[in-house]
C-alpha cells in the first residue's frame, strides 16, 4: 500500500454523472436495426410500443443522441447505492506479485446484489411516468428480478416476474427477496400464459429456460392493459442506463490521474460489459484514446467466441423482434452452468457490432477456472464474488500474471458486477470438488446454427 | 431531498480513526471484573492467557487506557470495507412523514454481512502476531464465523468454527461461505470434544446452543497447542474494536455539523451497540454532552428488560470465567427466534454496568413487529436488513413516529449492523404469515434465575 491511490475511490454526490452516454452516437457504422419477424422490416416506435414503455422505445431506437439526461427521480434513487466505489486491488496485486495495477468497479453493494439495479430503476421510473399499473419480466439467476422488484416497490408499481423454473426451485431465497419487495414470482413455463401452456404440453416436465420465460413475460405484458414488458440486458436502452458504471469509473480515473490500459468485463447479454466500457469505447471510437477491451464469456455459452453474427430470435416463443447479434441460436440451451446470468444464447447488438468491427476482443473461460479465481479473490480481496463477475476476475488475474512474466506495469480495470451470496450451491459444488466443465461440441453448435432464421 | 446533507457520508481514508476508544476509561464506577469460578477471585492475565491471545488479554483487562492505537495491518484490512457510510434515511423519513432526521450507520457492505468483521480482523491479527497456528470459535447465526473465516484467510491462520447444529443444518450457505474462506466448520455439539460428547450423551438429538458451542470451542483451543479461542461479542476487547463504528459516525456527524439526539442499537451480546455508542457515551460520561441511548432486544430473549444483574456463567459447559452482567441464566435457551445473533443469555458487562447506572435505556420488541419494520425499510431504503438490525429499525421508526405526533425534529441515529441475505427462511415465514412471537413466561425466567451461581 505504498501508492498514493486510495483503496477505494468514491465520487462526491455532485461528481456523479447527470447523463447517460449512448455509444451508438459515436459509431460510424451503426448496429443493425431490430426487425419485425412478419415483415422483415426495421422496427419502428409503433412496433415496439405495445411491448415497451414509450420513453424506453425512444431510447432504444435513437442511435444519434450521445447524452440522455438522467431524470431527477432516478438520480435520487441512484443515491441509495451510487456512486459505487472504484477499488484498487492492492491485496490481489500483492498476492499475485504482479507489477500490474488492478482496479475494479464494484457494483454489488446493493440488495439486488448486482449492477442490474441501474437499469431497473430507470425502466420502473419510465413505466410509472407513463401511468402504467405494472411491468412484467423474466429472471434467470434472479439478480434482474430482484433489482426490478426493488425498483417497483419504490415507485409503487406492480411487478410480475417469470422465473426460470429450475432457478425458482434451486434459489428459493432469491424468490423470497422478490416477494419481500412485493413482487409476484411465477415459475416458468407456467400455466398462466398460452405460450407457457404450449411449452408445458410439448415438453412435459421441462425446467424452463430464459428464452421461454421471456416469451411468457412478453405475452403477460401485451395481454394485460396497463402493463409493459421490461428486460435486464441485451437491449440498447439497458446499455444506455448501464453507462453510469463506466462514466463513474472514467471520472474516478481522471481524479486519480490514471488511465486503464485493459478493460475487462463478463458478458452474458452484455449489460454490464456495455455499461462499463461505454465512455472508454466512446473515446476509442472518436480516436481520442486507445484501450484493450476484453469480453469474457463462459466456455459453456460462447456466443462471441464460437457463435455466428446473424439475425436471430430473442426468445423461444419467437414473439419478439429479430436482432442481429452474435448468437448460438435461439434453441441453444446451455448445459447446467452456475453462472446463470451468462446463459443467454445471444449478445447485445451494439457489442456484437463493435466486436465485428474489431473494437474489442473476446475470450471464453472454463467454469472450474472461474471458481478457482473466485475463491482466490474472496480470500485476498474479501468480497465473495458472483459467478458471473468471476469470469472477469479470471481474465484480470491472467492478464496480471502476464505482466508478472513480462515485467510490464499495465493498468487493468475490470467490472465486479455483483456478489455471490445466492450462489452458494455452486460454491459448495466447487468446495466439494464436484464441479464439472461443459463445453458444447462443434456438432451441437452446427445443429443450432442450422435453425437460424433465413433473413 | 432538500437538505444539504448528502444521502451518504463517507469519510476520506485519512479521516478514518487510527485508535480504538475504550469506554471503561471514562467510567467512574468500572464494570465488575471477570472472576475465576474455582477461586471466585478476579481474573488476571495468567488466568486468561491459556484461552485468549496475550495482546487481547491486555485489552480485556485494561479499564484505564482510553485510546488503543490500531495496528497498521488492521487499518490496511479495514480499508477493504471501511469507512462504512453514514446514511441519511431521506426515503424513510418521507415515507413516515416525520419531521425527525434519521441517520443510520451501515455495517453490512462486506462479505461477512455485518459489523463482526471489525473485531474478527483484530483478533486474527493478534493471533498471527503471537505466532499462533490458528483460532477456534463458535457461531450461531453465522455472521461472526464468516467474519472470522475471512480474517483468518487473509492472515493465513487456521480457523475452526463450531456452528450451532440447527444453524449448521438450516443455513448451509453460511457454512459454504466459511468453507470458501478455508475454515473448517463442525456442527455443535460434536463428537470431537469431551464436552460435546458429554452433551450428546446427556441430550441425545440436541440441536445445540450458543453456550454449548462456546464450551466446545474453548476446549478445542486449550487442548490444541498453538491455538487460542476468540469470541465475537460480550467481551470488553470486542467492544473496544467495535468502537470504530461509533468513532466514524461521530466524525461524520461533526463534518455535517449535526449531532444525534437519540442513538439506537440492537443488543444481543452487545458488540454492535457497544461499538456504536462508545464515543457518544464517552462524551456523556465526561459530562460534555447528553444523548438518549436505547438498547433494543428481542422479546424472546430480554436480558436487559427482564434479566438479573448478577454474576453468571458465560457458557453451558461452565468452563469460562464468570461475568457480572444482565443475564437470563446460562441455561436459558430462547425459543426458535430467527434473530439468531441476539439469542445469547447474557449481555456485555460494560453495557450492563452502564445500564445499571442509568446511562442508557432498553426496550424489547416482538419478532413480527421487527419483520414488519424490516420489510418497510427494505421497500423504502432499498437495503434488505438482517433480522438483528431490524430490531433497531423498529425502534427508530417508533421514535420517528413519536416525532410526527409531537412535531419535534429530533435527530435519530441507529446502527444497521448487517444484511439479511442468509435469513430468507425467516423472511419467507413472515411473507407467508407463518411467523409467531415467543415471549418467555415469568415462571420460565424464575426457574432459570434459580440456577444462577451463588457469588
Amino acid at each position: 500500500m505504498t501508492d498514493n491511490v486510495p483503496y477505494k475511490t468514491y465520487l462526491a454526490e455532485n461528481e456523479v454523472p447527470c447523463d447517460w452516454y449512448n455509444m451508438r452516437a459515436d459509431m460510424k457504422k451503426k448496429p443493425a436495426p431490430l426487425i419485425v419477424p412478419s415483415t422483415l422490416k426495421p422496427c419502428e416506435a409503433k412496433d415496439l410500443e405495445p411491448v415497451f414503455c414509450s420513453d424506453l422505445v425512444k431510447q432504444e431506437l435513437d442511435d444519434t443522441t450521445a447524452f440522455f439526461p438522467i431524470p431527477k427521480e432516478i438520480r435520487d434513487f441512484y443515491r441509495m447505492f451510487r456512486p459505487s466505489p472504484l477499488i484498487r486491488a492492492y491485496f490481489l496485486e500483492k498476492a499475485l506479485g504482479t507489477p500490474a495495477k488492478i482496479y475494479y468497479k464494484f457494483e454489488g453493494n446493493n440488495t439486488s446484489g448486482s449492477h442490474k439495479l441501474n437499469s431497473a430503476v430507470a425502466q420502473a421510473y419510465y413505466a410509472k411516468a407513463q401511468g402504467l399499473k405494472g411491468v412484467t419480466t423474466e429472471t434467470g439467476a434472479g439478480q434482474w428480478g430482484t433489482a426490478l422488484s426493488m425498483a417497483c416497490a419504490f415507485f409503487g408499481l406492480d411487478c410480475r416476474v417469470f422465473m426460470v423454473k429450475c432457478s425458482y426451485e434451486q434459489k428459493p431465497f432469491r424468490r423470497e427477496v422478490m416477494r419481500t419487495y412485493g413482487a409476484s414470482v411465477t415459475p416458468s413455463p407456467s400455466m398462466t400464459t398460452q405460450i407457457g401452456e404450449q411449452i408445458n404440453r410439448e415438453h412435459p416436465g421441462t425446467t424452463g429456460s430464459l428464452g421461454c420465460a421471456i416469451s411468457e413475460a412478453v405475452e403477460a405484458a401485451v395481454s394485460n392493459p396497463g402493463y409493459r414488458y421490461v428486460l435486464g440486458s441485451v437491449l440498447n436502452q439497458v446499455l444506455l442506463h448501464q453507462s453510469i458504471i463506466g462514466l463513474e469509473a472514467q471520472t474516478a480515473f481522471r481524479k486519480l490521474g490514471e488511465k486503464p490500459d485493459i478493460i475487462i468485463g463478463c458478458a452474458g447479454g452484455g449489460s454490464n460489459l456495455g455499461g462499463l466500457i461505454s465512455p472508454f469505447m466512446g473515446e476509442k471510437l472518436r480516436g481520442e484514446c486507445d484501450y484493450r477491451i476484453i469480453a469474457v464469456e463462459p466456455a459453456s455459452c460462447p456466443s462471441f467466441t464460437r457463435g455466428r453474427y446473424a439475425y436471430d430470435y430473442c426468445d423461444t416463443g419467437r414473439i419478439c423482434p429479430l436482432a442481429k447479434m452474435y448468437t448460438l441460436g435461439a434453441d441453444f440451451i446451455p448445459s447446467a452452468s452456475h453462472a446463470g446470468g451468462l446463459r443467454y444464447h445471444g449478445m447485445s447488438p451494439v457489442l456484437s457490432e463493435l466486436y465485428d468491427q474489431g473494437m474489442m476482443e473476446a475470450r471464453s473461460v472454463r467454469q472450474t477456472d472461474v471458481f478457482a479465481a473466485a475463491q482466490y479473490f474472496a480470500r485476498t480481496e474479501g468480497i465473495l464474488p458472483a459467478p458471473e463477475s468471476s469470469h472477469a476476475i479470471r481474465t484480470a488475474i491472467d492478464e496480471a500474471l502476464k505482466c508478472r512474466e513480462s515485467g510490464e506495469s499495465k493498468t487493468i480495470l475490470f467490472g465486479l458486477t455483483g456478489t455471490g451470496y445466492f450462489d452458494m450451491t455452486a460454491y459448495q459444488a466447487y468446495n466439494d470438488h464436484l464441479m464439472g466443465d461443459y463445453i458444447p461440441t462443434d456438432d451441437e453448435l452446427e445443429a443450432s446454427f442450422a435453425k437460424l432464421p433465413k433473413v
